[in-house]
């Protein structure tokens, strides 16, 4: 391959990277603008905190385990040992992967995915959850069952034997991280004070929407790299494609949400139009590389209207998500795999059996997985957070400081050592 | 053309394409922290909505109106039919457009530029303007006046045809934006407790100046991909000048701003600091890539200049502007098109001549479009909110939720039912 | 060289050059987040102006200070003529950088990295400094202390012909930076109300911590510019390698500042896992190119450790910085120099040797300019704030306005005219 064209490749893999890298920023502007102002310093020390371990433990094992090379391909698990193994000087991690992008290129792009997972639980198990627990669960969905259910297709293994899509992740990312986000939240309970035996269900505002909108603008920008990236080389019909399917499903996910939510509500409710675009991005995730524009604008739209409808239900059921990651991620996750069988180049029924049951592989897995583990945390270290502490606030409690501090106007109030 | 070069271009018209998205949380995090706590929902929606709307609109009739190919060329006026022609194969995208970048990134790089006209507007007019019929006015303004305009230079029309120069739309952009915000606020009239009949002029500061600042470091990050990317290729030396042309041109916008507005209100004017940035911004864009160092610097002082002027000026004539886009937009617009015929290789009186009345014909023809559609807007279904709502904020009336909700301390509140 | 290749390579400096740049909003925001909010104007508007001051003054005498070429190579000082020098046609401008990047683009990329020096130095004396003593300060700092010890070794100076190794500048801009922090502190004396004569010393916490962590994932997505731009090309192997050591560091200086904050505070300190980050980021900054992963994971633990540490050490000895620049940037910039003679392709006695005293010259250098200018300042027109405007707020008196506004909710108030 000409050195020009290699370069350019990998060029458009590192920008890719950061924009994923920024959707942590979004994720954590998002998550801090829709709780409690009492919780937000332990949203965001959650958020820098899975950023850290996400990259770390995908560096010692989930890299490994995701991509195991030629040990278990086609298998259902896998692992090629600890650590980055540096490939012998420059040829070797330029050869790595045939013109596309060098190895530490794919070690970095994966890493800044993988982290996401674990950051859509945090978002619903927001203002009740302990930090150590939630931290620990968070290293061995990173470190296990992400890498593990992400091997089966992009790794080689039995669903792409199958022949299942998933272009970018709806199934492999989103899907995955709103499955164990539903699992934690099930063993958690709802945050107290919101459901009422009479059937009564009090709405807890989220605190800031500029901080909540800021994150979902950061988000669809991250998403050309989450989605462009995901082509795997700057191959120019390829990416560009990816960048109109992607904003136009966003675009129409809002659309979507405005009029449903509307139609329930008769309100013009920001934070389902927010989620509306969160959820057309989801959604055409599974398939941004197969479809033209009005295949895009359909499924966006689809999501869109999903957004309302699910978020309701959700709530009436008693599944208790801050955010709305559930809805979001999982659901629009699943809805964007089916889409792949239904519009776009793959669509045909054989492809739409084989998006169903690689989704529910993906989900049943994660689900069952999330739910152990968390189970095992609240029978031995506990996972939720005393009454008196849920009343008054994780921050003051657990981090011994306001989000919010107040200017200090003269010397005489009381003073005290560190 | 080698596969490396033309990949090379692709990948930066897409960057660019990134960049310019990323103005749109730029816009909304400045109107938002320019208004009054009260209607920061209101402001943020609409700005959503925009970005949703402006580019489905782009992609149905935009888009197909701006660049309506042999159809009308040279003309006033053409169209080439609703929607994206998807081309055929990946050849088709490719040969699009000689070495630059394919049909799909054409598409999403030129939508991203049209949604701003319609952002440019929403801080003119916001804090009283009913939302429908807000939204009713973008959309037309995005599918037709913008497209327009847009067509008789960019689309090879009668201005192209006639010398006028306007590299990345100082006038089809931002005096375009500019003059359809004066017209709606002309119909719409300043905001109640305003202006008082003895002459009085009562300031009504924004609520976030961290957003407002926010919002003007995002816009000049976004605008290296505006101006960059208007290069329509890579090209090493004509995107590095763009470049240092605009950094210069910002960054003496913020010195002539910080100077005059000292002279006049002698204290150091935060928001007339920042404007003067966006005015720099504004004031190079027709010329970024004619000029040197030098005359970047003096184009950018003088708009920073004109800024503090200006502002008063308008203020002083009761055209009520919240976040100053008038000044901003079509002010430093029409100076930065002016610019173009007095500074850099084109300096010239005849080519000054041009770009006068070429400046002249976009911002008239968006006046009487603007004016006429706000004004049809006000007599059938109404523009402004009621004096209640005006006073207790569009965030309650129109979004039933408040910007910044208060924790929820114990669960004695009253409770509710969505 | 191939024309895409060039071209390959020019968009990466550029979009580095892009990544830099919102560095600047990073700091801007973490510095605001930082400081009480009566000051949050002030800090805000110091950051606007030291960005434009800072691009001016590097256009006009810095850059050819610090690049002087053939002029005085290889010593301590050399100066190649004011403002730039525009080379002649495409093709001066092309092959002036042999393959990696034009003119244009160095200058660019390297003015945004010249600001940040003086952005450093903002953070640590929030509060209480007069604004023009700072602005005047900042002018000068990166007119020419900056430029002439960066000379030494990137312009091909003494440092560098005595071996001394700083890829991106943990010596030449943190080490620099936080050197001239210390010195303007120790002139400067710290806020009021700090420190008591019976040793006690009152936290003043910052106002926000969402815009505090907002800064510290801009700054980290703004260091793969900083990092990833200084292999000065986009060369495959160089830059991902650099991507990948820059993040690991930066998680594991999370995860080091989490255990020793906790083993000190008994507490999760938001603040000081931020700072961590920042700490990593500095600590890789001189070496970033010449690790693998795991020497990268340990540089960010140490630097992780440190930070704890040395905020409470500068805390003890009554040096009051704000945001813990001195910390971040001056200590762990001197442990990243350090770090390239002991870890990586580097390590030996001989290289730590010439990593000690090359630091220790520039620490040198800039602590003796920074303290002469300061004090001169200070027996001049006075630097520090009145005890009124400090008890008061920097932004009433300085700025006659308030960071964040209360809505107006009826016309009954005092009217006031401009």
């Amino acid at each position: 391959m000409e050195q020009g064209l290699f370069t350019a490749n990998n060029v458009w893999m590192l920008v890719a990277t950061c924009l994923v890298f920024i959707m942590h920023l979004g994720f954590m502007t998002l998550e801090a603008g829709f709780v409690q102002k009492k919780n937000v310093v332990n949203i965001i020390f959650k958020n820098a905190m899975i950023l850290a371990i996400g990259l770390l433990t995908y560096c010692i094992v989930g890299f490994n385990l995701m991509y195991p090379g030629e040990a278990f391909a086609g298998g259902f698990f896998g692992f090629s040992g600890f650590g980055l193994s540096m490939p012998e000087g420059d040829a070797g991690a330029i050869d790595y992967a045939s013109g596309g992008y060098t190895y530490w290129t794919d070690f970095i792009f994966q890493g800044m995915f993988a982290a996401t997972a674990a950051t859509i639980v945090s978002g619903a198990v927001a203002e009740r959850i302990k930090l150590n627990s939630f931290l620990i669960f968070s290293v061995v969905l990173v470190a296990l069952a992400y890498p593990i259910t992400g091997m089966w297709k992009w790794g080689g293994g039995w669903l792409n034997t199958a022949g299942f899509y998933d272009f970018a992740g709806s199934t492999l990312v989103h899907a995955m991280g709103g499955a164990a986000a539903l699992a934690a939240v099930l063993v958690l309970g709802p945050r107290r004070g919101k459901y009422f035996p009479n059937g009564k269900i009090k709405p807890i505002p989220g605190h800031s929407m500029p901080l909540a909108a800021m994150g979902v603008f950061l988000l669809w920008f991250g998403w050309f790299g989450f989605n462009g990236g995901s082509v795997l080389s700057a191959d120019p019909v390829a990416v560009s494609l990816v960048f109109v399917t992607t904003s136009l499903a966003a675009s129409a996910g809002a659309i979507g949400a405005f009029v449903v939510s509307y139609a329930m509500f008769k309100t013009h409710d920001l934070s389902m139009v927010l989620n509306g675009i969160l959820g057309g991005l989801v959604g055409i995730t599974a398939g941004a590389d197969q479809m033209g524009p009005m295949s895009a604008i359909l499924i966006g739209l689809i999501a869109g209207f999903i957004i309302p409808l699910s978020v309701v239900f959700f709530d009436r059921i008693k599944i208790d998500d801050p955010v709305g990651a559930t809805s979001v991620h999982l659901v629009c996750g699943i809805w964007g795999t089916l889409a792949v069988g239904i519009f776009g180049s793959m669509a045909g029924l054989k492809q739409l059996w084989i998006q169903v049951y690689g989704v529910l592989a993906v989900v049943a897995f994660t689900f069952v997985f999330a739910y152990g583990l968390m189970y095992l945390l609240k029978v031995t270290i506990g996972i939720r957070v005393s009454e008196e502490e849920e009343v008054k606030g994780l921050d003051v409690e657990e981090h011994e400081m306001h989000a919010y501090a107040e200017s200090v106007e003269d010397s005489s109030f009381q003073m005290s050592v560190k």
